[in-house]
């Protein structure tokens, strides 16, 4: 197999020499992953004229794995009829994700080169809220009856079959269209043909998901059940179509991407860091270190209040960036491990008095190391008095930096916000103000009592 | 379906009651997620009297889902001959996983429970390196010969598929072992039965692995071939097992929380955060942050360059907090954008330049805006001069600050590091020591030339 994306250089060399039978002949030989990220890094004309000699199967095939910027800026360029030919062909699930990303603009003439039902199909599943389960849908799988023997089956799955997403499972209705079992292909393999499926079924389809859920609960719920295809239904549990695990797993990293973001305080980007425009990267930035100047200024109206006491020892000042950075990636710490263990489920609700008591010891003992290590460092620079200001701070801050990014989350959740809300440079600026406050109130009390 | 770990008072009851015969058949109809959900919130004894209940079949499913310190738990309460009976029932790369995190004390006592043939197949497998693909690696598939017919194929299927952990694709091999193409079993099944298996390839089994590779190479492959299952193979192309999807995803969930704890700098738990001990806590965390202390500490010796600055104007220590904190939390968002698009992909080695560019515009801008925003209150707090100070200093700040966000994980990639090595900690610890030297330069440089 031969890397289509390694061999930029070549391609672009067949393009300008117009060597397009042997290009043709190459590129239907690749697997489209291959040829989505040649198509990624081509520019504009040449991207178009890749995308054009590819079969008419694998341009579907290509087109379904590139971004929604990519995708909007081929059908930009391809004639009326190539997108007719091209959008008809895509699965359900992959025109919907297409279409949902699309400019309000463009969307309506593009339905209407859709044929009637394929129209109201894309209609309907756009019709969900756009990160609910019923947008990651597709309505191509196969549905058989309880009553039906293995052998009709099986022999429905060889006429219907060639269009479906998955074949590893099958899914028995009945008259209504409601979801009666699951049953795994596997199993229908192994029976004896004559057997009716309503006898290979276990009476129990474990797993389902609505159509209206959060599609985080879907991500969720196949890491739990390691099952390839789950099925969705309304609420009277009519099968209204499945979602496949290979779109969980997009799902997944674009949720993980925006929890890194949120950590971060970027507002989510929705797109490739690579193509981001400036504008956009400025949009996104901007807002919260804004936002955070003001928690910033409150640490700069804190530490006026300690005006007398800075001029009275002014080495103070030089440990006031050890002490605060510390605090801050002491908290950084603990609310990120709540974070992930959030995110990922291995926290409950139940958990946060056992989490808190936990952090008071753990946060307690690293200050304790830390105190340790600066306590010499600040003696020997500004004399015994600031060795123990600098080291009981130290051991203070630490604490509070720790048990507030620990807090933060936990209480984002239980107010039912996301805990990712709380990402470092908002608490580290909380820390840094807290920090100054414990550490200026102690040098100032140990020196009115000298 | 009644959700086994939502009722978990009920359990306990039950237990307490000894109304086994109860709960016996209660378990047998709950999936096996759910009972693995409800014996990780048990305590010690009722897990192991909850375990002991399951049916053969579905306590190996419960098993294999749980935590490797749970796995570990449950084992040493069971008797020798309940463990090799469980051992026995597993499938082989749930059987590896386990094994590969047991301590090196019990491996050999377990290993001996095994039958013959068991144990050498789990040595093979564990004698892959931690990381890599052969680790995930299950050896339950069915591989069939291009020469049979499909008719043939799918009888062998009725007979050796029980055991196999994917049915989705058969594997097609030549005499020597050698992998020669995958085939869809929908294909299989499509196919008109008297047709030779070999007329159905399509002569490019798209993505292998190998099994020396990396295991996040594998995520990746994953990711971009929307597979369920891919083959596993020497360098000689010999086929030594699959891979399937439902593995990676639990790969790719460590893998991003690496990430985030590398990202804060908390060295990796390996397990969930609920069941860790302080002292794991503590050693986890206490590394990164004393090394810290010396980076900070550094920031303090540049601030003592500055004291006499300082003791002519107070007023510009209450903006210190401000000013390293917006290079900081600029920097902790270039970074986190960077290292997440290396991450997933999005990134290449010749996007460097251009990233840096950009990054250079955007924060011109967000620097401009930020100090802007300080200018008027700096010059109320201090006058015209502190006015220009802090916000030309702004600027300068978060523009040092950003592009040591994204130079550092950059240059890390390039050395062949980690780049999520470059977290929010170092980071703002870096974006601190910065911030001070160009503030206070510009501060002395204009009230020199005042």
């Amino acid at each position: 197999m031969i890397l289509a994306h390694l061999l930029k250089p070549e391609i672009v060399e067949m393009i300008e020499a117009g060597a397009w039978n042997e290009l043709r002949s190459f590129l239907a030989d690749q697997p489209a992953p291959e040829i989505a990220e040649l198509i990624a890094s081509l520019d504009g004309r040449d991207r178009l004229v890749v995308f054009r000699l590819l079969p008419r199967k694998l341009a579907g095939d290509v087109f379904a794995l590139l971004d929604a910027d990519l995708q909007n800026l081929l059908v930009q360029g391809l004639a009326g009829d190539e997108v007719r030919e091209l959008l008809a062909g895509l699965p359900p699930d992959d025109r919907t994700a297409f279409f949902g990303e699309l400019p309000a603009s463009v969307t309506q003439r593009l339905l209407d080169l859709l044929p009637d039902a394929q129209r109201r199909e894309t209609l309907a599943l756009l019709s969900y809220p756009e990160n609910s389960v019923g947008r990651l849908m597709t309505t191509a799988y196969v549905t058989v009856r309880p009553e039906w023997t293995c052998e009709q089956a099986l022999e429905h799955l060889r006429r219907r079959g060639r269009d479906s997403e998955t074949m590893s499972v099958l899914y028995v209705v009945d008259d209504a269209g409601r979801l009666v079992d699951d049953v795994p292909l596997r199993r229908l393999i192994l029976a004896d043909l004559p057997t009716p499926v309503a006898s290979l079924l276990d009476g129990r389809c474990d797993a389902r998901l609505r159509s209206l859920q959060d599609r985080e609960e879907a991500v969720a719920m196949f890491k739990k059940y390691d099952f390839y295809a789950m099925p969705v239904t309304d609420d009277d549990e009519v099968l209204l179509g499945i979602v496949t695990i290979d779109d969980v797993l997009d799902v997944a990293e674009q949720e993980t991407t925006e929890d890194f973001h949120k950590l971060a305080k970027v507002r989510p980007l929705g797109g490739s860091l690579r193509r981001a425009s400036v504008s956009l990267l400025f949009r996104q930035r901007i807002g919260w270190l804004v936002g955070l100047v003001g928690v910033n200024l409150l640490s700069g109206a804190a530490l006026s209040h300690f005006e007398d006491t800075i001029r009275a020892a002014v080495v103070l000042v030089t440990f006031l960036p050890l002490l605060i950075g510390s605090g801050g990636n002491a908290g950084s710490q603990s609310a990120t491990l709540v974070i992930r263990a959030t995110a990922v489920g291995d926290l409950r609700p139940g958990d946060a008095l056992r989490l808190l008591w936990r952090e008071v010891l753990v946060s307690f003992g690293i200050g304790l190391m830390m105190a340790a290590a600066v306590f010499l460092l600040a003696w020997q620079r500004g004399g015994p008095g600031v060795g123990v200001v600098v080291a009981s701070a130290m051991l203070a801050v630490v604490m509070f930096g720790s048990l507030v990014g620990l807090l933060l989350p936990l209480g984002l959740a239980r107010l039912g916000f996301d805990p990712a809300a709380a990402g470092a440079p908002l608490l580290t600026s909380l820390a840094d103000m807290g920090g100054i406050l414990i550490y200026f109130s102690i040098a100032r009390a140990w020196m009115g009592r000298g």
